[in-house]
């Protein structure tokens, strides 16, 4: 049994903020959107990106449109520092989009961060450190000024540095690292001391990116960390807000969202979610939310397929396949009764007038995201009828009727339970015609017949095959049905009449086919159901009813 | 590009509750769990189970505690049926544990799950219709008083089928299907009129679910919504409020969090997140949220492995790498920086004198969960020398010196940048014995000596091969390490100075050995460091000399 937590774990303290505001707000303005993939996401694979990925997943990033990306950590290694130099030699970067790298507040390591970007047209420096206590008492063995300090020496090295390279139009982001377990009034002087080294103007603002490095407390209590911040700190319109949360909680989404409530102006995280341990916030699943709810977020994930390629090929790591908006699932309905409802919200949509999107279960249209709604109906044990049929006319165009259906659900419904994996649509159609006798012999065969007028009736005259044996068969009606019934019923078939009858074509011109659906009901009260395919509408009919006498 | 949005998806509306009480509080009660693997969950599998995964996950759910179970559909199929009257009848449900069932509001079906869990001890009968407009509207073609008669109508059958089975300790569930999606106060209207039949009370209450069937919403407005269902059902009492969260935003876990502040008293979902499409909320991250704030969830994921290695068989489907608490990376650094924190943390911890667990980047003790520290670092070209030191301490007992941790970093850095990949702990146990001539022949092999004493000086006689040959070198000095330097000096070796040295035992008793470390400085001013393993403590001592002057 897990042991009693309550001496090994505390519980996180709640922030002092009972007029908050943040609950009443809603999200009306897409963020700035920054990409640390190359960096955070990097540094987390068991592989890193050598400069192959790492230059396809750039190019990547710029195509969906991500403005703000950190390129990686320069001072750490050659990987780094060589990619990032390319990138800016190589003329690469286009004039819309600004890199960024990360450095510990270390004279060197500034040093080779400026060195690693210098020429670029515009770049971010992201100075770092950490600021709460267990980090201060248990990694650094410093108290609260020995922290500042480093902070405002860093700022400094900054400021020199930048002006050494005027070619490049320097930003400046600081993290008060490890934030989310910080005491926010710390965090806040930090920042302030900061801002008096760096001097940001509303032009020219600072960028506080404010992680929750570990996720250890709920989302709303990130949420009014943020706007604790925001309302605190000193010159707030010279000021970024930036979002950086993981996922220990399995709340990184929330937390950004909430957080964006809170003040929260830009949005650090991973496609996908990808970051250490278990990741930073998912920027696909949080623009997309966006999306959903009516507003652009200035991201283009309409080839979603193209995105997920890369990015598994890069990370070597899998989008799982519930993953929101992106998992092989998302879009799949197995039940019987959400199956249903989806095809009815598609015909829905389809005979409304307006744009608005109300499909049942499915909270985006898949075809926004490049996908096709070719997998959103799959067959299995728990699938009802509605299922069957939706695959059967996607994928042979057959338009079953409600009675037929049912009766054929009861044969996909054994099978499924006998075999106890997923149908595929060729099972379901060899099924179908398994049971109703289409390509193959049943007791009644048809091999030829010809229908002759006699007054105001008509006589079918078929060449058949009964039992096995060759016949010819001929039986009088006042149609074509009730002719074929009486041939039946005077050769030993069963004595039956019809109850239902409907029939469409597969497909358009010379290359079409007819379908016929018939139910039968015979004289002791049993209900028989035929199906008939051919290039001839009558042939069809005439084959549904030898299809109903088959099936008894 | 993505189409401009807003002419398609609407904003979600918020809920007019200005003056909520949710944001102020925190979780301090466990709720109760209830388990829908074997029905949401199991619909939603590609390959959904047979009766032996069935019985397996249920007893796995027994196992980790969940004290009730909704297992299955029965009027869906016989796979259901059959699953769940065997549960019954072999007498296999502890008397602790509640089996539960789902069944649409029509009388046939109802009538069926009555019959398959007759004669349980105690059983959950859980009736469900969808109340949202776009079901009304889209799916059922039925107006509000229509939608309830449904509900009324099946709690009536309800009441009825109870009578007739009075064997078993019948309660009953009501899900106002899509209740996030529909008008509140129409909710409360249907489930005030379920209540009207059923009669709950105090002692034997009535549970509404109120599911976010899929979630369309920011997880604040799920608790908004569960805060004014909770304030506005008559009787709360006798009501059990329990939230069913699905994940179509990324943010099931929070919205059931969320939902817990506002008022919810029951969890319904399922290991690692499994359920239609993006799933439901994982019962596993919210236990273990409580537990990493203090609160014991009731559950008990102490031999998490296990808990995953029965899923992912019976689901067939895999825990991402990165899911929280569960995945194989997320107890893993690989940063050096990360490293070296956590490494302090563990430091911190043995010292200290409580139990609190406070280790930087590690939200719970993996241990807790019944995973070792042996995977928490690990080594690619994003490690520093921290990483490198801890795999070497942990797994080959060698405990480098800073400095030589420093000179042999670079080796590893050089190894990572090449291979690209991770390196495992062989790769740098490898390395190291390269890099310092630990069985391997370098310019200087020892293969015996003899340590005399002239006065108080030594004179060191080693049998020695050189450049591959050998040789007898002798050196005097007033101890073993300048006897050692002097006689590499007058034969070819480098002429150098101990700068630093130590050396430590590796295991314990007879089979222990010594590691022996040296810093040395040539007269030229290079540091050559050296490292020697052997089963005497003065012969690692030679072999690090020698080490030190072959790796100039």
């Amino acid at each position: 049994m897990l042991n009693d937590p309550s001496r090994k774990y505390r519980p996180f303290p709640q922030v002092d903020l009972p007029d908050r505001q943040w609950p009443d707000r809603t999200i009306d303005k897409a963020p700035r959107w920054l990409s640390t993939d190359l960096r955070d996401g990097n540094q987390a694979l068991i592989d890193p990106m050598g400069s192959e990925k790492k230059s396809r997943f750039f190019d990547l990033l710029v195509k969906v449109g991500i403005k703000e990306i950190e390129v990686g950590f320069p001072s750490s290694g050659a990987t780094d520092f060589d990619f990032i130099r390319d990138l800016v030699d190589s003329g690469r970067i286009p004039d819309d989009v600004t890199i960024q790298s990360l450095t510990q507040s270390r004279r060197d390591l500034i040093e080779k961060t400026f060195e690693a970007m210098a020429g670029a047209k515009k770049a971010i420096v992201h100075l770092y450190n950490a600021v709460s206590p267990a980090w201060r008492n248990i990694v650094f063995n410093l108290d609260k000024p020995g922290v500042k300090a480093i902070a405002i020496e860093g700022a400094q090295i900054l400021a020199e540095q930048a002006a050494k390279y005027p070619q490049t139009d320097w930003h400046f982001e600081y993290s008060p690292e490890t934030f989310s377990t910080a005491e926010l009034d710390f965090s806040i002087e930090v920042c302030s001391a900061v801002m008096e080294i760096l001097k940001p103007t509303v032009e020219k603002p600072i960028i506080f990116n404010l992680p929750a490095t570990v996720e250890a407390a709920m989302p709303n209590i990130y949420a009014d960390q943020i706007e604790y911040f925001g309302r605190n700190i000193p010159n707030r319109e010279a000021v970024v807000i930036s979002l950086h949360t993981h996922n220990d909680r399995g709340t990184g989404i929330a937390a950004t969202e909430l957080g964006l409530l809170a003040g929260g102006d830009r949005v650090e995280g991973c496609l996908f979610g990808n970051g250490e341990r278990t990741g930073n916030v998912d920027l696909v699943t949080v623009a997309l939310n966006m999306y959903t709810q009516g507003l652009h977020p200035g991201l283009d994930f309409s080839d979603i397929d193209e995105v997920i390629q890369t990015v598994e090929y890069c990370n070597q790591l899998p989008v799982h396949p519930r993953h929101p908006y992106a998992g092989e699932l998302v879009f799949t309905a197995f039940s019987g009764s959400h199956q249903d409802a989806i095809k009815k919200g598609f015909a829905h949509q389809a005979k409304r007038n307006d744009e608005i999107w109300e499909v049942p279960y499915l909270p985006i249209d898949p075809a926004d995201l490049g996908r096709s709604y070719e997998a959103v109906i799959r067959v299995n044990s728990q699938s009802g009828k509605g299922g069957v049929a939706w695959v059967l006319e996607q994928d042979y165009g057959l338009k079953l009727p409600k009675k037929l259906q049912a009766d054929f659900s009861r044969t996909v419904q054994e099978l499924s339970d006998t075999t106890g994996r997923e149908l595929t649509s060729g099972d379901i159609w060899g099924a179908f015609q398994e049971r109703y006798f289409i390509n193959k012999s049943g007791r009644f065969e048809l091999f030829d017949y010809a229908e002759n007028h006699a007054g105001s009736d008509r006589i079918f005259v078929g060449k058949l095959k009964v039992d096995g044996e060759f016949r010819s068969l001929s039986g009088r009606g006042n149609g074509l049905m009730s002719s074929v019934i009486a041939a039946l019923k005077d050769h030993g078939g069963p004595e039956m009449d019809i109850v239902d009858y409907s029939e469409h074509a597969i497909g358009h011109g010379a290359g079409a086919q007819a379908a016929a659906y018939v139910e039968c009901r015979t004289t002791d009260g049993r209900s028989l159901f035929g199906a008939g395919i051919d290039t001839d509408v009558a042939t069809a009919t005439v084959r549904a009813l030898l299809s109903a006498a088959n099936g008894i």
